[in-house]
């Protein structure tokens, strides 16, 4: 639920405006004075004025939801700049797609074990462990040919 | 590479903005005029004045996949206004999980296979299959419990 901030203290967006906040506040809802920097990214990547149209355009319901993901992606823009939160999407993808790799290999052991066609092996497939590990953020990720990501507008999701 | 259009034709971003585009103009080497929709797309999301400033923050190798990354997120976010390029990594986020789990799983059967204690069984695990169909857009994503993502400015990439 949004937390309300409908007390003495702005809300965090008027207070970063430097505005009164009013009762009818389109922010206050999302941007509670307890938490300035969420607002404070958002206004910086985003804008104020980009934030509070976006808020209209959504159904009432939905709006904390999109706040959220909205100060999610300014925050990884912030600590990327280049990549933002598009290199998590490419880090992912490419996680998906060595897993996918990988199941399917050990699936095709799996098989051939039950047509008895290949001694056991102890210990299984488990080089995929690392892929767990923190994210990385490769430096071309425009030209590489594994359909990892594209870029530009004709990106697709 | 970046396109130029440094030719009688002004780039995409000045055309948008109604103005001269200039021989130094920072827009032109990645908004060629041949793509309107890029400059507009990320001048309606992130605003002509946010871009310049970032594209001016990041090193002038770096400009090309700072701004495809951002015409990636903007045209996320107007395909889906709730949630944006969020959606696209809680997706992933999820598949990695039900892909590692279904890859522990098949190794766990491979490792019962190899000590002989278990009878062969054909046809593998295939139940993953779905996980490469098109993304999904949870309705919830900022309550769930799964550690798929989370959200303002607590969130950690």
């Amino acid at each position: 639920m949004a937390s309300s901030s409908y007390s003495n203290a702005p809300c965090a967006a008027c207070k970063c405006l430097r505005r009164k906040c009013m009762p009818d506040c389109v922010f206050a809802p999302y941007f509670p004075p307890e938490e300035p920097q969420k607002f404070v990214n958002v206004h910086k990547i985003f804008g104020a004025s980009n934030v509070s149209k976006l808020l209209n355009e959504v159904l009432p319901h939905q709006r904390e939801d999109a706040v959220n993901s909205l100060a999610y992606e300014a925050e990884a823009r912030l600590k990327d700049p280049v990549y933002g939160c598009v290199g998590a999407i490419s880090v992912l993808q490419r996680q998906v797609m060595r897993l996918q790799r990988e199941l399917d290999a050990t699936n095709a052991d799996l098989i051939r074990y039950a047509c008895n066609e290949m001694p056991p092996q102890f210990g299984a497939r488990s080089d995929t462990n690392e892929q767990n590990s923190g994210f990385y953020f490769p430096s071309q990720w425009n030209n590489n040919n594994d359909g990892s990501h594209e870029g530009g507008e004709s990106s697709s999701m």
